[in-house]
């Protein structure tokens, strides 16, 4: 191992078990081979390597980059070193100008950042299709009635379309949270060196256009020092598997004694001695992994905190918190997208249901409020009803005790009965953001806008990166074809 | 406690002590006060409620902030409930009205939500001082040299400046991590009444306004249950103090063996038996903190995760996790600006440690690679130097043993001098963003620009919300005149 | 403040907010008291200070001890600190000898032992209450049928007197680790000093002795460096309130529309808007700060990582994560012995429910398996039943499956009855630990046993601080009196 | 897939990716293995099921542990059904016995505890190495000096052996921990089924003892429901990394500008540019996976909490934290018993340093205060030298400002040399566990004894175990001779 050149003897075995991060890092290969091309290529236009040596470096590159992977040998501390000890054994001598100008830490921070910006649109493309379903079942449901609860409690009637937009909405933050960190991640710490910047007459604007960023982390030593955009990474993706673990925590409960929901097949799985179960095995899995990705952060901001400037080795073992919270946000935020299309919601449950428990107790309050109660007053009343479980009272009952409060108004059987009518409830609930008909349908409108408007913003900061890269593939291929 | 009408009993004393937020609430003490003028003010102006209700209401209001929060009684669940029953207490049937059209549901996201925005404005404005600070001490140190290090070990000379502008860096993320948070929490959910709207025709968009807040938190399910906001602030807390933390490390470092700082006195301690002790408490409790927020944020995230819809009490115990985190955050973030400015960086010592440990060993590593030999052969050459303890090698020594690498290059002592001298080598990296003079001082210009526009946009904003509630106040008294 | 002699300058104000303890010290005034009467009258025991001194502080102490915590100042860094200040202000010179021969290093060690020492045996009392209020749950319910569900669903019918020992072995491992717990805690690091021990002739065991330990810390280093008790102290609550969380989430499930409790007025809250609403506030609350545990103990867990030896300030931030931790787990588990002993469970509810959606699937599966069926086929058999919706089959049902599967067997009517009866089936499990009712009778019975033991221990261990901490006082009296 | 017969549709590929646990189970495959066979021995032995089909499954069982994991299907949810369908391929109907009475349910508990057993038995034999070689250490350095500090500051000079035994005893409580922790694991949850027991005849107490177990959890909801001891076992790994990054911490300051350590280069790693670099990779990542532990707890117990009984799909994701939790502890133990075994401690350097920065101040305050002058007033007099930079004090500049005090003691220059000598200073700290040779000396002793008290007893514990899988092969070979 080249970079032992001081040392008289091997790393220990156990100390290469518990140091090396090739079990990882193949998370980041790709993007290693993709800093060595621009930086080499970079390094060639400027004359500080010889155009031979460069080209020599490309061969060797596309070689690697065709084996994979998996034909790195695993006794290095890190890829990095595998790919320039490959390289070296490939292209020789030449293959020892590589490294001029870098070291490893701008090196495995340009990496982090290339596989977190890709993992984010890749996040950002899946919100895009979980948004747009869950847009879609809103529109299906539109005016179906349900039960709301608060407290886990019945409360108020409510809509599933009313409640679909609400998990639409939580989402769509999640996604606004990504958004802000991609422009704090897609930066190039590439050029920063061990940390202080080199004396080679290096161009990083150069490497960072040529690698898709909008931009460098100027300070060389914040370049290299600096993992809060991993840390923010991990956070946006455990606060999206929050979201996604409240509604995980509904379908569960909702597949169960509330009935409200079958499941997909699909996404169930059953019982080893119990076969008549049906259990909801991928909504709690995907709940437990909100758990998981709790500790990913907390391992992440323990292991970040109170590091001295400029690397420690400790950053290291950040990178593989990265690369799972990535993995399974993806992965479970894929899964929510087809399991939720796929259930089938048991309306006519939900609208038996919607009345429940005195539910609509908030209303006939409202009314007599209406009629020039106090709130307070009106709540008292129909508190008073709860207490005696008068849960289906008629305009009699509700007299008598506002009497008994010191109030004596109006109500006919006819306008109790109006208001205790669940699918009227909800309609006469007009306040911005209510459940009406027209809030509905104006909020549906314009997410729809909203999402179509994401879904070209996205496409193009996706196209910028692509076009970047196909950019540098153009250019080596150029530069090949001039060497001959 | 009028809310409990539907129960025989009163709430159990131990059950009390585990439920009641009072201890906490005096955090949003103002803020609900603010909530029940403008909420009132609209129910008026609505005719929802009449004229004189609303007048006995803010008069009853103003009784109760004037005589402050310790006047309530603390027997209550919260302080909502607290200064309801108190208004009711002072204005009699008059107060009954103020609860129509609204829950606490709403109206807690609310008060919460003023609360986070105007504590980010703070911490904003406190990191404006950090920064501007950084960038004096940057200014100041320009062109001192000190020692680099990574994995804690001398590394290569670098300037204090520029150590400093990476500190600056840091911080300005965090600056942007809060402006992007108070975005997503400077919304009104109010007027989402329990979670599913009011059937009162209510006006959201005004209490919005009258409350500086820049929109609506438009669906009232999403309204009175989605605390993103709320682990969103406390990330950027937690995330600011991991900044801190890292600096007030190397504060302790510095100020112990290292022997480059001397923190001021008023930041120290010293000991109860070793009277010549100087310790850094200050920097350690900015360090302890940094992991009491890890664990805020861990407590927001592991109550919240798998939470149904709407609301449900769990919430109520995330408020206190947002005061402590906003009430370090601040606190640390003023310490630490007070306590760098004041402290005395000992720049002598750290010019002489600055070539120690053979630290000018890359420079070598890159003269021999700009004289023709590969860079890794380069670094091979001065490895074999450090392992045979020749810290300051003479040309004919580095000759040697590049000749035993098969490599024969011509280098002068004076070449080799002048690598070797820390102040020539801090010039020569002029890669973006490196050590060289040009370097810093650009980027000390335009970081002072950065700030300058910072502090406009910042005022911009607290500015907006000030004058928001200017107006309700004046909205407030012209309807009090009005009234006689 | 004595202890700055070496200074210029005084603590600066925010330094102070935020170094000083005195915010959470009132939780160790006592004991630090006690550690001053015992240290003192050990000085004086062993001529390092005259019993007129010793005397002069004893009458000190008392002093501030009837005066209380309220009436020290609260400019100080420390209770300990604060505390001296005031015996030298009443004592005047006599008061300067106290802190002869030991440090703060030691003293908060040793007070924060006896804190957490007596914190343990407060929570162990509660968990016996615990535990025996579950032990009367489960024989008054002895024979009580209920669903069993396993990922939500319905499984097997199952009896709640077993569901509610389960809660009761759950919380008595609780108990055994907060017994293991203590053995590491209540030993004394007293006399420690700054962390080497000290040169005067003071007598450790007799400290330890007079304050009730059952030891000491032997190497001085470690007292005063390590908090690793602390740590295990919130680990335990945590762990205890991760049983309490379990225990309240099937609390809130079973109030709602499981509707097998109903859960005490005393425990439950109302709506503000919704006048019949009754919400389970309380399990609530306790569910939501077991999160609350996982955050202390993150946060102590992430302060104390990588901390050098010795004492350093970071640990005075771990203290006030242990009072919270030790102030949640007692208050959550006597809340939780109240309102589960006076919840009324709903059994005609949970026995109608028993054998809903083909929860009697495995007793078929099992009877066919004893017919000569293997398992995973009889298994099938009853999985095709469960496809095809034959939830009560015949048994020409089940035959008719079993010949498609390849097996005829003999099978009745009443047979299937005789299975599909939940009362019969829960009695059929007679494998030790089951459902039937020799098994609960049996584990009552050994766990009443238990509990007695438990009983006996504790109060012996409570016992011997006692006798302790009295001795110390009469030694300190006849010390006063042999003064005069 | 066996158990899913009352399905339509096959698992969804998405689905399966984050459900299946096959990725991690490797860890439980042998375990499982021995399950099968304890659990279809007691079932033959019980006439549950035939001999001859019990024989078949020995067969079957004996090929698939031979071919190993890695030759069973990746299509499964998991090991267990895994190694089922496959028993049932090779021994055809035979196999589809294997699963009577019991349930994967406990089936995986079993196999959790049974590899949590074996890998605590491992830690602990691990940390009587580390133990073991602290002790050797503190031995072979019983006399050196060094200077001890708090704060990071220099406090007094101490020893160290006295450091290095801190080091152990923080260890050993460790080991205490993981002792209590083993014996709440090493419990058999085998035969508790789905969670509510089984009809079938079994013999909980034969296959507990076949498999080494030290008895059952007899509760068999309890059996399956419970994950405390999982999350023990976490938090035992957890707290020892913390131990183990505070020696990293002191091992990296130490071979950093402090210069009293020089890691062995197996353990230390050099960089990619800077050739002269020694880095001490290992213990920063030793440090580094401290954090990561805390987030696996994290992780474990936010999954854990709010879990309803019985078994839910959850569970499974917190097999694997428990995997990394143990070999994370395993490794990092065993590379830091290598590490400080072959590190060169600088004892030269440490005690020239010992006297640094006025740290005898603490000494002559106590020579003071042993001439009379009070300790608060000694403590300032030697305040007011260090205030003026009088850190090697004449005799004459203390009396003097001992006078200034209103004291008047005699101090020779030969008694002042006396207690600011290093070497004198640390003997005369006798008090019990101090730094004097006799505290020493007796601490080494009864250490080494205590150690191989627990050699003895742990290999007792790994005896028992050991036996007791022999006896169930045994009894499987016998059974297998007897039906040919």
């Amino acid at each position: 191992m080249p970079v032992r050149s001081r040392f008289e003897k091997e790393m220990d075995e156990i100390a290469l078990a518990l140091t090396s991060s090739m079990d990882s890092d193949e998370n980041i290969f790709i993007y290693d081979i993709l800093v060595d091309y621009a930086h080499v290529l970079m390094l060639a236009k400027r004359g500080i390597i010889s155009e031979k040596s460069a080209a020599s470096i490309f061969r060797a590159l596309k070689k690697i980059m065709e084996d994979g992977f998996d034909s790195l040998s695993k006794s290095y501390e890190d890829v990095h070193e595998a790919i320039e000890a490959k390289i070296t054994e490939i292209a020789g001598e030449d293959g020892m100008w590589l490294h001029t100008g870098r070291s490893r830490n701008d090196e495995v921070a340009t990496c982090l950042r290339m596989y977190a910006r890709d993992r984010i649109l890749q996040v950002l493309f899946t919100l895009l299709d979980l948004r747009s379903t869950l847009l879609r079942l809103a529109k299906k449901h539109m005016n179906d009635i349900m039960p709301g609860f608060t407290h886990l409690q019945y409360a108020q009637p409510t809509k599933l379309s009313h409640h679909i937009l609400a998990y639409h909405d939580m989402i769509t933050r999640d996604f606004e949270r990504f958004l802000n960190v991609f422009e704090r991640t897609n930066l190039s710490p590439l050029g920063s060196s061990a940390f202080s910047g080199t004396s080679f007459n290096i161009d990083r604007e150069m490497t960072a256009r040529l690698l898709g960023f909008n931009g460098i982390v100027e300070n060389s030593l914040d370049g290299v020092s600096s993992r809060d955009f991993l840390i923010e990474c991990v956070f946006a993706c455990s606060s999206l598997m929050l979201s996604l673990s409240r509604i995980c925590e509904e379908l569960i409960l909702w597949a169960s004694e509330f009935d409200f929901i079958e499941l997909p097949d699909e996404f169930s799985s059953s019982s080893s001695i119990m076969p008549q179960k049906k259990n909801p095995d991928t909504a709690e899995l995907i709940r437990a992994k909100a758990g998981t990705l709790i500790g990913l952060l907390t391992s992440a901001m323990s292991i970040y905190k109170a590091m001295p400037f400029a690397y420690n080795r400790d950053f290291q073992e950040m990178n593989s918190l990265l690369y799972s919270a990535f993995e399974i946000a993806i992965l479970s935020s894929r899964a929510m997208s087809e399991m939720i299309e796929r259930a089938r919601f048991k309306t006519d449950v939900m609208e038996k249901k919607a009345g429940k428990s005195f539910s609509i107790a908030t209303e006939i309050t409202n009314i007599l409020t209406e009629k020039g109660i106090p709130f307070r007053v009106s709540h008292k009343i129909v508190g008073e009803l709860a207490k005696n479980e008068i849960f289906s009272p008629k305009a009699e009952d509700v007299l008598r005790v506002a009497r008994k409060f010191g109030f004596d108004v109006e109500l006919s059987d006819y306008e109790l009965e109006n208001v205790s009518n669940c699918r009227l409830a909800v309609e006469k609930r007009k306040s911005v953001g209510g459940t009406s008909s027209e809030n509905i349908e104006r909020m549906i409108k314009s997410r729809v806008e909203a999402l179509e408007r994401d879904e070209e913003n996205l496409a193009k900061l996706k196209a910028e990166i692509d076009s970047a890269i196909e950019e540098l593939w153009r250019e080596v291929e150029a530069y090949e074809g001039k060497m001959g």
